[in-house]
């Protein structure tokens, strides 16, 4: 029973007597270059959300698809919070779920520009658990752990693609896209040149330096094959890390 | 191409050439009795919304999962966004969409507490396009459609289970997911007398005179064949719905 | 002493001991046509509010005659609360009265633009009390009674007016408000032809298809002496229903 | 046509080619010691503007008759807005008026409690329409008008009451409430004595400071006809005051 | 150890057994007219601030330098909070201290456009502390002393400068500066007409009636010796209110 | 003149025909161990920030003192803002200063739990002068510089302090206090164990783990030499930064 939407509040309260844990995958809803998917964040967190969960026995809450993508808002078929906002759909999350007895969440991230605002996000619900005096608020910790950071993942994209992977609309990710979705595998020619390094401002400024969306990345070496690697590597070490997580003093 | 989470936005650009509608599902993942999947609004809608997005050619944006839930906070598992949150979370959704040039939101819902905050939020969102000048704001329409009051599928309920068919956790809804998920179908007793009639308060409230979740509903009489009859006639009432929701003046 | 603003705090502390009640009317200041007064919603909620009180020896609050009105803001003289903010109104009015030992709040309402605001904010209350930990919390309880949705109401305006009854503008209300200020009775030639029909958007579209703010409703069919009894009607059928409300268990 | 609610659009539209004025009284619902009524502040108010509006020919919005009277709370008849919320309130009424073309608003206000939070609501008010890019945002002014600190006011307060006008529930405020609402005179004994001279903190604190709500006042010396006077003075010198507001350069 | 900011927590810890009491300076960032420092109006109230704290032992916080000045923002230089923000913000400074067990906050203002706003955010946090069942919440009372507004300055900025005193970029806060910061006095010439009277409404309304900021005050008068007086004249003056305001009942 | 708060605002004016870009130090205001002063992280910044703007010649606004420091609020002396209240600060600070024609912006920060937040807050930024349409608010950049985070001041970390070094209350931060304040230099016994290598959650749980406040640091080991060494390597690292920030494409 990994899936919380596909379990019911009876059995939910029976985990709750073996595990305060819960494993919540957040994406970004944003452009990912001319052969990436616009789902790709969302859909990497949450598959390998499905999978640790499996592989850990874990509770798996539904995907928060729409992150903060401000600055890719520019391209057609983003949609992005606020930090704002998104900062107040995470601390009613939780304290929903701190109220009825959970008190581990691991966030799976799948989206480099959620970072900053989910960081922000944990310690003004800490604060929030505090002030509202809910029972054991002091106990609740919550983990962020970015897939595409796993040691392994950033290994592997190395040695398969080299600087080649870039920072956005990477062949890694593109890739287990392509080994989850493989009727959207979208073949289109890309342009060879592409920007990168410059740092992220607004919006307009992104598109105008980096015109097809893609930063530094050459998507089109992405292949399924590749996909199921990234997601095998990111599922065993973040479950891993899920185990050390739950067991930490 | 139905899903923009598996379209690149070049896809979205060209699909914006031929129409500016967008499909959003929105559930709640909230508790729905001993035998009904906490993701039930989060999945009919989902499902629903999709096979409108195929029979019409529109693009489906990622689901909102969660929802406007607090009345059932009191049992775990329940995830509840306050209404002011979920406000903002579509009036950044619709700035988002509206910018790139969308103009026709067609809301599949599938969760009765999430109306009025929809509505207010249709409101609040197309005052706050209107103040940022967004180009051709007074174009933008916004429509919430629920599954579960179409005309059709009422009257199958109706037929199926008369009034065993309740208002939460019903038997209708319950088999939609059944169809769609029948790897998670419950067999769990219920208790035959089930409580009715009560108005809806705070989440304590609700739970002491709902105690198992139920809100006059025989959710034991659902069946995955009667969830595809659901499904197809939900598909097909809205699908003609959309179509006219587009070419109305 | 139905009036809360004509009576002493010793008085309301009297009142406490004898009920947990308080009638709340609450309107809006928006376009009524050509001969329909701007307060319309705000007077009509008012007054029944008053003779409810009288009715049930219930205390009445001070209106809230600004509401959820932002379609009609294209016509001068409208004023409307966003729905956000009509939300923080309504949790701060409850907050206040809560903690002082009100319990049963019975909003009487003039106005359907207020209607979902007015719901969530209902849900958004409940949980700020919970999360306050305001003594008996569990126990508030919050109903909304639109005095034009009477059955009476309804019925009666069908036998005066049929379908030129419409449903902005209408000869009903129009009809209370010549009741309570005849000195305010409008005489102006309305054009025979009116919109009706159409969805509501935002405020320019709902402009330039009731172009002189009526939608469907003949107004000019409105009397003083149809007034008198919607106003009856309406506060008779109000007052069993606060009764009950009162009542239940 | 001096009250906004008992006049049309297209009385309004009229109206405002001739001036760009409005009158919006703002009161306060708020204990008022053993005899003075729950809604003096809000009751002086609303009259006095009306008196204004007659003798200006200027447009009265209906009152805000809920306030900050955050110190009152712990008097069971109060109710308050949040500051927070009187802004967001201040704005939202002033931005819909301003697109409609209105100019110059003269707020008559009853409550002292209100003073900070209205200037501070002006402040952000002219901030807001500037960001708006409302049209001739720049020539909006907002003036803020305490009846109760006309200086025909004060000076007739100190022959009648000395310094037993006292500073909250004085006689002054009490008879204009005793002229306007006969009705509601109240006749109960007061202590003679009667805290003065403390400043204000929070609401607990108010009342172990104040225990009958009465600020140095003896309200008991008000009369009707005192009232009348009051009234009298404060409509001439407002309405002094708004002309010259109207016209200033 | 008059300064928070040049203490440790143990030291903070030791303090609060022998006082509860705080000083919290608040200024503003912005223009004071051709000669005067954008930085005035903290500069002063630091300034004096830390003087007061010297003299009564009392712990001083760190400056709150960027307040309400939204009226000159039309000016290069000025930052300004909304009001609504400098709300939150006091409200968190003083959660953060009450929790840690102060309870007197003498705030020492440099600039009267901060006053409502300030006096505003008093009223929402003690609702806020009373809210969050803080400890000793209703022991917390805070006071605004504006230096600018003490007798014996006043008294010596008539002496010194008549009615050239003005009310912006007045001679005395331009004197206190030069004394503190004598590197920095300014030498231009100033024009000697000057406008004063003018009631303030938005940003660009201010500059067009004072266009070089100056609102009736020659600055040109102050120096350094008159700004040595007015400091010390300030800081004996508030040192004894706030000896009065921590024995206070 | 590199202190916005030492000029006036025709040298402002005079400057942004020279260079759009300003500096702005932001602290906090929290407690650093036993010995290490509450206001480290905002000293540090605004010396170095300071000594950058001298030798770049750029504006430098005043230090933002009080940042996200929640964590440390279970001890005294501590003041936090909520992520939320910070982000609305630093969209202030931005909004006013891009009206007035800045466009780089130098976050100069002594605090690392403030990078989320900041972070945050230029994403949210960005979007409010898009949509406020602040005349080119696509040239707004800003960037966050950590002083402890350069590359000379790690280095020389690791020479002098080796592990010791820690991460919170560290004695290279601690010494750059020492060096700006040698009247302020504590000198306390210090447990010699410290905890090190816990995950930061709440406050309460962060005082459990870090019983005297610091994280892994030996704090005695500063010196101000040591300090005057990591201010100048700081301020060099950082000017280097600056100028290419403002020249960058």
């Amino acid at each position: 029973m990994p899936l919380l939407h596909l379990s019911t509040w009876p059995e939910v309260e029976a985990y709750l007597n073996t595990s305060k844990g819960m494993i919540i995958p957040i994406g970004s809803t944003e452009q990912h270059g001319p052969m990436g998917l616009i789902g790709t964040d969302a859909l990497c967190a949450e598959a390998i959300a499905k999978g640790v969960g499996e592989a850990t026995h874990a509770l798996v809450a539904p995907t928060i698809s729409v992150g903060m993508a401000l600055h890719h808002t520019a391209f057609p078929g983003t949609i992005s919070l606020r930090p704002s906002t998104l900062i107040l759909v995470i601390r009613d999350y939780l304290v929903s779920l701190v109220r009825a007895g959970f008190q581990r969440f691991f966030f799976i991230n799948g989206h480099g520009g959620n970072i900053a605002t989910v960081k922000a996000a944990f310690a003004e619900t800490y604060a929030v658990l505090a002030d509202l005096q809910v029972p054991d608020a002091d106990q609740v910790r919550c983990e962020l752990a970015n897939w595409f950071m796993c040691s392994s993942v950033m290994q592997l994209a190395r040695e398969l693609y080299g600087d080649r992977e870039g920072s956005h609309a990477t062949p890694s990710e593109v890739a287990v896209t392509q080994f989850l979705y493989p009727e959207a595998i979208k073949r289109v020619p890309l342009n060879p040149e592409v920007n990168t390094g410059h740092a992220i401002y607004g919006a307009t400024d992104f598109r105008r330096r980096y015109p097809d969306g893609r930063m530094g990345a050459d998507s089109s070496l992405a292949s399924p094959e590749h996909g199921q690697q990234f997601y095998e590597q990111a599922v065993q070490e973040l479950s891993d890390r899920y185990r050390q997580f739950l067991q930490a003093d």
